[in-house]
């Protein structure tokens, strides 16, 4: 088994709040990331396969292919966009980096036909990255 | 002469235009960076102070001291913030790296008192950076 | 599930030996880290939280909380310091990476109670990294 | 159980290419990476060794030592060479990251003592890496 | 005076040689840059405009643009290629990053309409670098 | 003229005092960087010659001499020591950056032969860092 990845990378706004709540329980829940006008991140993204090397081509999956399907599936919708309100797949989510990532599985389990999709992780920040894991 | 430098990190929204433009002539100089409702970065600042080395400390200006600068003067107010909207010293300013990081100087230059303000660098992206020195 | 990580640095000193074994012996096994007066990193801890993410909040765990845990267990413990001298929790502990690594896992699994400790990844340098999983 | 990472780095050049393939069929399916003269990389590889934590040493493995496999085993005989030609061990193979992380492994893992191979990962860039764990 | 960078990358290949010198002293002057099938490196570029602040854009120059005149006159030229034998503009050139930044000037310098060309630094590895300047 | 930039890396303890301070003094000065059994960092240092290109060699300066003349002169007499009792040329000097950059210029400045030595960096961390530039 090799695990082969790809970093992609976007540029996008969000506010943190959850509209079940009122202003004070969102102040108090998400801190400074429920800013009214919100704030914004370089977001990084790794995309992990797990598969067999083909010994054809020495590979487990073509990169270029992988990168294709970022960059259709989720670069283009995410990249400099505010993620409340432009992204079809985000709407009614609270866009934390658990959910978008939650959010983003969806979308390339389907799409990903060579090796299967094994790890997404996602920086917000060089400190901060959340990771789902296909277990 | 030697020049120190301290680097701040910072994540904000922003969204450029010119209210002066119309829609299609906004979208046609700043492209992406002018969708609607925004987006963001992880923002770096880089600010240098030149000046000479104190027999008594070794030091060109005490760098806790310019941290607190940087932290009262600049990242408090832009932090987590929408840059076209919620900073008293970026109103009625395009956001772009050129237009901050010239506010940022005159902010800057006014409250270094050890040393001389040299320069200041701001990163929008790992790939994007723009300069300002006093010269 | 979903893995939450949060890094944070500091900076410290330390010297390898074991006082069990005499000067040529910890020169043998520990080389250039036995130096008497000692010699320092800049180290980076990356801290993960596994769990569930909760339909409120769209989180694992409040960040800004497991940051708070970390800085007030950790950092403000260890930054700065000798860590064969000035740190309570290693004191007659053989400061390697290995061995910090541990102490920190005993500390934080009592201290995090939203989400489970799942991972800690110690850096000593950008080429040398220590990790402690919960199996 | 703990897991220590030594991190090195080469440059080396390759051309992707089956040579049961005819020139159109590897020009499909290597895309840029089939450029007759080749192209390069800077190479990092990250090798992970999983063990127990020695009483006597504070450590699962001397690092000075799997640093000196690393160089004597692989640095020394890849770096600044072609992998294509210039490298016993991927004579035949063609050198994608995944082939080249399994002959990695199957060097590494008849010289390390201490402690057992856990990972092996190696980054043809900052965008694209591959992983083999032993599983 | 404000200047603005865009940073670039590409995979490329070289073999360091004098065709004056004879083998023995090419492997002397060039050492391991002298290998006769080569080696390669992940480069980093580093383009540098000076210029004025537009009032009606607040941009020294549309990066967009400069983005796209590094693709099309640098990246898409010697990305995956061998830059002894495959770049038109690099042909009789010993590869060095010195002469290298030194073609990639005259290039830019011409194509370059907002702003000045002020600066160019070429990366063959995060330990080495090369910088051109105007002056 | 030409900028050639070799980066370094080397461990270090050090402790900030002047000895003509009482305690007191000592502790507001230098704050947490006066703690009495010191602490460390991973420092980067990088060391740039100006020159002209050699038609023969395509080289302002030959960067395998270039890390030589780095590794004997300052990497072997600073790594994994204690800058304020181990290294001879830092007796009785204050380690702070702006002091360990000058002492490495008198050393570097009369060793580098081919070209000048141009300007000097040393990294305390990601965040802080010092430059000399002769000028």
């Amino acid at each position: 088994m090799i695990y082969v990845t790809r970093k992609v990378h976007f540029s996008a706004s969000h506010r943190l709040f959850n509209p079940d709540f009122d202003d004070k329980k969102n102040e108090k829940v998400f801190g400074i990331c429920n800013n009214r006008l919100g704030h914004g991140h370089n977001y990084e993204l790794e995309v992990t396969v797990r598969g067999k090397i083909s010994k054809d081509t020495g590979m487990v999956i073509d990169l270029s292919k992988l990168k294709d399907i970022l960059q259709h599936e989720i670069v283009n919708k995410v990249d400099h966009k505010n993620l409340n309100y432009d992204v079809d797949f985000l709407k009614n989510v609270i866009p934390t980096a658990e959910n978008i990532v939650t959010k983003f599985w969806q979308i390339l389990d389907k799409k990903i036909e060579e090796g299967t999709l094994h790890e997404i992780k996602l920086f917000e920040s060089p400190n901060n990255f959340v990771t789902l894991r296909g277990e």
